[in-house]
């Protein structure tokens, strides 16, 4: 790491234009504006600047002049949960000048939003992304203050806010086996967003779910299944699992959108009393008395102010990276209670 | 309008800068970029630019070159029907190159939010404002494309995509009244989103709720309670309706937020028999069975297709102000019945 270090401090702007070929000109313009350059330059500097490990620095950024202007990269719009992250986000900008931008990456991986939000010169990024690899990540934080929220990974580059999804499926667990279900299944989305190695906090929470039902000796009875989403994805899925017999006494959903389409279903059904069901967020909509979702809350609005908190930090100069974790806890309410049979 | 639009084909760039007293580079500064403009230069070049009328061409906007970001002015991120529109425009968006960038007013009235768009580069903006000047707004989509969603003053400059509020609050009123409501309270928000003159269809739904009970016979009867913009404040400022006796047997919220944060207060209350009650919006939400809201459907993601469409249209040249109305329809649920007693 240190030497890691002491190579970063010796490179300038110059090494980066030599190694590129191109002058010192087109090097600064590549960093500090995408537009008006052309793909293959961008390329050639951008490949320099990753093989010398080349991080402009804070004052060079100041020198540029502040757009005042924050980014967010969203996976989803309609996503409650991300929805509360943002308010915590305004709520910590709301005394600043800053201007918070949202790019949403729906249905993308989130490169091409995260290059926007670059591209158009924020002072700094969070990214709220499952889908994006650690190392290109790094690159991006080179050029641009980074705090990736909810995924695991860690770098020396960024700084990430996490809830601990180990904790807190485990608290799921726990509820549901303590209320005597066998019949437990985990509702999540598909393979790419639970993909090992990418740190995505529904990876954590699937294998933590899987663990829990092993240490409850009902590790044969685990069932992981699919959904999209979306709430309508989740009604359609939890549909078919309503159609079975015997049913599943317990849904775990991944993620408070997918508990609430489950719950549309469960309610279409009658089958309130039959089936519990437990997401996780602990969205706002959750303790709606109408839905009353038992839920983990890992404070979402929380995790937007710290993440922006971090990231005017790293704006205004530091570089040490920081990763904090948020301690989950579950609000229990009406959508779980004991099985009716088993 | 012809003399105006005379006016218009004759002035040039170099007329503003003799206006404004400053060099030709200059007003191109101000009008391509706002940063690294001084601000006293940035309002006389805005004021010559007001003066003479002034239109930068469609050329000279692509001669600069594109940014391929759309940005959308949204008032609040936690309303669900905004979020709506927001999915309805991603999906236009979808085949393009295009990157929505959002920019969240919460609090304010949208200058802010609006005015870092444009210094973004975005190409076009899509504003969902109510409480910005149409004055202002037409300065601004002198330099940039704008289309204008949910208010109803016509402008020259800019396109406009709303609803047709007065139809949809007068299905509202023509729903209670004929299930035999006669103390029905219309919940909105505060006096600055139902002003007369802006356009605001909160006004509009106000009105058509004062006419509809008055041509109902119930001109007397009429009560508008104010409330914030948030579910939080709905929810308690039912309770307080609530509490009354006798209690107002139905109540005509003027947008779904507002409608389900009613909604909570009825359910803690189990008074879902003895008080109906109807949204605006017809988010998902509404249609969710454990909620099932009776509400006005005016297609939000029809509105954010619609509004893109139109900002494309412009982008891609086209100057004729358009201006589209949705006609709403009324979705019927479980919240709204016969009053138990009147």
């Amino acid at each position: 790491m240190s030497q890691v270090s002491g190579r970063r401090r010796a490179v300038t702007i110059l090494d980066v234009a030599r190694a590129a070929g191109v002058s010192r000109a087109a090097v600064s313009k590549v960093i500090r504006d995408a537009s008006g350059v052309s793909p293959a330059m961008r390329a050639r500097v951008n490949a320099a600047v990753q093989e010398l490990d080349y991080r402009p620095s804070v004052a060079a950024r100041a020198l540029r002049g502040a757009s005042y202007t924050i980014g967010l990269e969203v996976p989803q719009v309609g996503n409650r949960f991300l929805t509360q992250i943002v308010e915590g986000a305004l709520e910590a900008l709301g005394d600043t000048r800053y201007q918070l931008m949202i790019a949403p990456a729906d249905g993308r991986e989130g490169y091409g939003a995260i290059e926007a939000l670059a591209d158009r010169q924020v002072d700094g990024i969070v990214v709220v992304s499952p889908r994006v690899e650690a190392r290109w990540l790094e690159r991006l934080a080179a050029s641009v203050p980074v705090v990736m929220l909810g995924r695991h990974d860690r770098s020396e580059r960024y700084d990430t806010v996490v809830g601990d999804d180990t904790a807190g499926a485990g608290q799921v667990l726990e509820h549901l086996v303590g209320l005597g279900h066998r019949h437990i299944v985990h509702l999540t989305e598909d393979s790419a967003v639970t993909a090992i190695g990418t740190g995505s906090p529904h990876t954590l929470r699937l294998r933590a779910y899987e663990d829990g039902m092993a240490a409850a000796g009902l590790g044969a009875l685990a069932r992981v299944v699919r959904t999209g989403q979306t709430e309508k994805s989740a009604q359609a899925t939890m549909r078919e699992l309503l159609a079975e017999r015997p049913r599943p006494t317990a849904v775990f959903a991944g993620h408070d959108q997918l508990a609430i389409g489950a719950l549309a279903a469960v309610v279409e059904a009658d089958a309130g009393r039959e089936v519990s069901l437990v997401g996780y967020d602990n969205t706002d909509l959750a303790a709606h008395p109408a839905l009353s979702l038992t839920s983990v809350d890992q404070g979402g609005p929380e995790m937007g102010r710290r993440a922006i908190g971090m990231l005017l930090e790293r704006i205004g100069g530091r570089t040490e990276p920081r990763h904090h974790v948020i301690r989950p806890s579950l609000a229990v309410r009406r959508s779980s209670g004991p099985p009716a049979h088993d």
